[in-house]
């Protein structure tokens, strides 16, 4: 059997296409140990060197998702859709979204997954409320959503079984940043939640796994092409993450910051892409006939409180405490709270998303190997964004630290994290880009 | 150690390139499993994909060296040589070249494999000498090529066990075709063999592993830069492989061939290519002051019958009958023989190395898998040369076979092998090329 995938990775090597079966044969054969991990090591990183075609890459989604279950919502009286972010950080546009979209008359299950070096993982955000269960099964999963139309769970290990495995592969064989691969790896997931709607958040900047908006394009290009495909309707919005979406930077601070914006009140960035993720899976799903239409009723929904009143309905059926939602000072709070000061005036040129992310990290907010704990209290909130003029002794961020050494050492690390600048700089607000 | 793996894998990955001692650790993982297979064929793709620069190819032949034991030639008083041929259709030359450079003056140890696919190898051929020996220990060997100056034996385990390591692991992986990879597994050999002067007949065609001139040209160059770098006077030739070398194609039809041209006849082509790489050898390990004086010498230890009687040194020495050199219609014959006649006039336009290699192959000459057994008395002999002209009628080969359905069968593969031309066609002639 083996001998039979030399012939494939020889054709993929010299820059040729395999066909579907093929595909679905090495994927198989890889899965059941009949072909070598060596050769499905040569295979990835010839697609590495070679790329997918379309074909390729809308076989090997396809092929991923039939290695597992299948959610269908075929029964429900509400459209489903799903959204996914490309990773970022202080991204918790999820616990903003979810509830927000079930009170707009979608279902939406959003399955995440946990944080692994600089970018954190809505789990271990949602963990930092009490109680708070993230692994449910998939029926208790489907009851929830026929309930309270929502869930926000982890990546259930019944749906792409290939997908963790094949990972593992990359993962040590420096064949993780192709764009097909990565491409079939969301979009499987997001095919096997059997959502008819789909909106992909595909973030660039020092901050995201793809750090130009080139590479953020040509990804959003094969993630909507693949959703097309499958006949879902797909779109990818582009958005920047040079500095980090909001301020808050750690589970149990992004999970407050999350709760006043569902609450009406919480950071500007993050109610707009918010509401621009939710524009279009109101548009695509057919539950608002205009872009305005859509921005109103979202809106409206915020400030009623009926978004996060089915927040709480969320929390609780998952085993918090629902009081949170209205009383975020419930939530795990840091002994050391530290303000960063400017040292000097001037403009807030740079606030690196990826060295704010480190910081927090080292704070103890995120985990370098996989299986660690994380601190739910720990981390950072910006207080200087881009654009804003300090004067001196004007606060750049806060620190919540376990002690004052760690805070002490995520000072320094956060200092050098800005960058002011004598002359005015302007404030970034790029539109959002479009895909599909 | 696994992990220590990715960050070379990635920068090869990336275009980069690895430090010696990067690539001895590769290896050196790869031979005592700490670095898994996977992680190793992931690497090797990469370096389908980019290359190695000259450094690396060169510390990865040294390396690869290093694995095993290297012979030692200090004491001798004559200059050592080696050769290696890339692998062709009727290639016999070591047979005549290892005798004659032996009497010339040399120590030659030639170290040789067995055939696989269309191409022959040397010890199947040498191997339908009844009691012929080509597995010698490291020290009888050495006694053989201290007393006679020659030997003609089988690789050693003991040199680079590296090589077969790694070959079988780009065997399943599709990772052979890459010109550092070849050129370091030839070249460590040829080191590790120690002799001071290395000619390479680098072939070309399509009896060849190189169909073109051009990527022959590039083997040849990493070839030479390799035993440059490593302080060998090193040369490489460039010799067509379209139609077959000499006319036998076949195990013991190729050693009768090599004997009849010890012995003074024999096809002209394989005679030419004989002193073409004896010239270099002789030149380059001092031998000769002049090509000249090369072919004088070469010639007339020919005509002189010398370099035959060395070849009866040499097969008694490794345990055969001398005689035979003498009497090459001791060797096996087989018991159908059938001339394939030309079914039109015209010139000899195309005898296909590869067709005609596997019409021999067919009869048994060959193996398709490794330890599969070989017919020594079956194979095929070519009569008709590219710019011949043929009357319609004329030979174009001879099919020595076990029973008259191979023959048969045999007839129809060679007949599609041969193409003739209503007008003149030239016979080929190419001045060999050399690099170095």
């Amino acid at each position: 059997v083996s001998s039979g995938a030399v012939p494939l990775i020889e054709r993929k090597k010299n820059g040729g296409e395999l066909a579907p079966d093929e595909i679905r044969a090495l994927l198989a054969g890889y899965l059941d140990k009949s072909i070598p991990d060596y050769q499905v090591a040569a295979w990835l990183m010839a697609v590495c060197w070679r790329g997918m075609t379309e074909g390729e890459t809308l076989a090997m989604t396809q092929a991923m998702v039939d290695t597992g279950a299948t959610l269908e919502w075929a029964d429900l009286d509400r459209p489903t859709v799903d959204k996914h972010s490309t990773g970022g950080v202080g991204d918790k546009t999820s616990l903003v979204l979810v509830p927000l979209m079930a009170e707009a008359g979608a279902a939406f299950v959003k399955m995440s997954g946990r944080g692994l070096g600089h970018t954190g993982g809505t789990l271990d955000k949602l963990e930092s409320i009490a109680g708070f269960r993230t692994e449910l099964g998939l029926e208790e999963m489907g009851a929830q959503v026929r309930r309270i139309g929502c869930a926000l769970v982890g990546q259930s290990p019944a749906l792409v079984p290939a997908d963790g495995a094949l990972y593992s592969l990359r993962d040590v064989t420096a064949t993780v940043d192709s764009v097909p691969l990565i491409a079939s790896s969301i979009m499987s997931k997001k095919l096997a939640g059997g959502a008819g709607t789909i909106v992909l958040d595909v973030k660039w900047g020092s901050g995201a796994f793809m750090t130009t908006p080139e590479a953020a394009r040509e990804l959003a290009g094969a993630l909507v092409r693949i959703g097309d495909g499958a006949g879902r309707r797909t779109r990818a919005v582009l958005s920047s993450m040079r500095e980090p979406l909001g301020r808050a930077v750690g589970n149990a601070l992004e999970v407050r910051e999350a709760l006043d914006t569902l609450n009406g009140s919480g950071p500007a960035d993050l109610w707009a892409l918010t509401l621009e993720l939710g524009t279009h899976l109101m548009l695509l799903s057919g539950l608002a006939s205009s872009a305005d239409d859509a921005v109103r009723t979202l809106t409206a929904l915020r400030d009623s409180g009926a978004a996060a009143r089915r927040m709480e309905m969320l929390v609780e059926a998952q085993g918090g405490d629902p009081r949170v939602v209205a009383r975020p000072d419930l939530l795990p709070a840091a002994p050391v709270v530290r303000t960063v000061a400017a040292d000097a005036d001037g403009w807030v040129a740079e606030a690196e998303a990826r060295g704010i992310a480190e910081a927090a990290l080292q704070l103890g907010a995120g985990r370098l190997r996989k299986g660690d704990p994380v601190d739910p209290a720990v981390g950072v909130v910006v207080l200087a964004r881009v654009g804003d003029r300090l004067a001196p002794g004007a606060p750049l961020a806060e620190v919540h630290a376990r002690t004052e050494a760690a805070a002490e050492a995520a000072e320094a690390r956060l200092r050098a994290a800005f960058r002011l600048s004598p002359e005015a700089v302007a404030a970034p607000g790029e539109p959002y880009e479009t895909v599909g």
